[in-house]
């Protein structure tokens, strides 16, 4: 079994509408560092996973969509519910529908894997796995 | 499949009876990063894997009773079995069973996996996996 | 020359008024990773620069006053200018405070140097250094 | 479960043949992070995974036999063909039947699994995962 | 006193023509984690050091002419003598040509000191520090 | 001013009979990661600060003489006062005569700075300075 990871990051505001969340309930922000992972049992013929230029360029956009934002007011956390549970899972189909969409000379042979981990602060971190169809 | 991951640390001292050892058979030390991640299939009613409050509480309290102690005086590891394979062991079992006695609202979703890695040094780690019933 | 170091972090949410800022105008948020330096030319008595139990409780009290805020809210940033340059020059400055009323016993030997380093991404970091008297 | 890490480096030179690389077509270099780990069920009769002091040595001599060279003269990267993902599986390979000759007392009980990861920069890095018969 | 630092990386390949270092006579390469770093007793009136922005553009820009070649021949480094130390000067010499040329609104008040930190490994790193005029 | 750096690690017992220090009067360990660094205005006749081998060599020699030990037997720290500051100021004082024994080619030019940085947890370190003679 193969993988390959690219990571880079995102800077948000949110809040949690939910009283489970205690303080976390005032409106607050976090630097999400991002990384995703995809696995294959083998490789393309360029010999890689998958084409990392696609992958790093595929994140950047996904994540492009939400830097410098509220996340309270984006439609995916309807009722202030952006967990990092949440926020990955949603980055993760993200980022499944773009690869996708690549031409199979850059896509990951199937069956493939796409994980997405987003570490919060030095002390907790979360992620999201999924296969790829 | 998702994951929640929290981290902390120990400062223990131990040593080793087993010649198998070499210079570790002396009495000597080490700062233990401990990270540990909760794995379930979906999320619970608040959006999260499991009550990440009541996740670090739990480890600092299992943590708690070893640091700034020698793991050689514990009944844990008798014969000084420390290694850092069977306190991982040892650390894993402990926090699932505080995690057991988690109300509803704030333990993991079954079926859960629980693992608890332990860096020990710059160039070395180890983890142990298990179940949570 | 001794030094010694500790570090947390905070989670905040802010924004900037000047159009300097490009994208950074809108409400975003920030996990700061802090690392506070305290640097003395000799120890105290206790063959220490200062109680790092007291060194940790100051920083996380001072801290404590921001997490999960939103800075824009704050009277210490005027006019929404929390950039991490200034966001470090008044948590240094608020840890000074704290630091000069501690027991002769607990604080750093004079003269003293405080350095407070922000760490807002993997690829940004700023701080600010100051005496302390 | 248990795993056992530990973790080295290497610098080479490499490029690539194929004009799917772009600029990586042109002779450059990496420093490959690299970390090893080894999967068993259970552990042996000295409560280890396996002999870490022969696991770094192994690990040392494979990668020993790579370091400070130029991996487009290297037999196996027949064509330029050392991408992150066929560098992670040669050496995941190369460690594998060196673990094979080691005696019953320090190898790892079956059935393990071995995973080589290498991290290429800061915001890449690919695995090679195999079962060890 | 101020401190803004930004960070990026290359890979290279290079050799040393000098018998002194060795195994390193031969081709090989490196991935050098880059740190720059600007301080400046005072903040300018964006209440920054200087604008994140122009730097990290400046910085890539200079890494960019290096990126993915083969630093032995680069007309900066005759005699196949590019060092991890005149490697960070030759680049904090052209990243302080560029910061010279922006604007008064986006370059550090004086006086300014820059210096630009190389990670070779994760066991080896080399800086250079001077005024910037 | 150009620096050089390297690191590595040991794992050690010890414990305070101060009461200052509260539950760290206990015997406890510790795994240091150590952080070596050289500076000098100027590079040698190699184009480098010191020669990067011996300085390695040198600080595993200084460090071997205390890994695997309990630092409360060792002369260096009477009546059990190994807290980092001194740990830092001994093993930098006795990397300083190592340095001044090495041959002119290899040896930092005049006037060089040596400090010693100590990383005890996440959370916590210390360093020594002082000139190399």
């Amino acid at each position: 079994m193969f993988s390959l990871s690219v990571s880079d990051h995102i800077m948000v505001a949110h809040s949690f509408a939910d009283p489970f969340f205690g303080p976390a309930q005032r409106l607050h922000g976090a630097t999400y560092g991002v990384e995703l992972t995809v696995r294959t049992p083998a490789l393309g013929p360029h010999h890689v996973v998958m084409d990392i230029g696609a992958m790093r360029d595929i994140l950047r956009r996904v994540l492009g969509a939400l830097d410098y934002t509220n996340l309270d007011e984006h439609p995916a956390f309807p009722g202030r519910t952006s967990t990092t549970e949440r926020l990955a899972e949603y980055l993760a189909r993200s980022v499944a529908q773009e690869v996708a969409k690549l031409p199979h000379d850059a896509a990951p042979p199937a069956p493939a894997v796409l994980s997405l981990l987003l570490r919060e602060s030095p002390v907790a971190w979360a992620s999201y796995e999924m296969p790829l169809s």
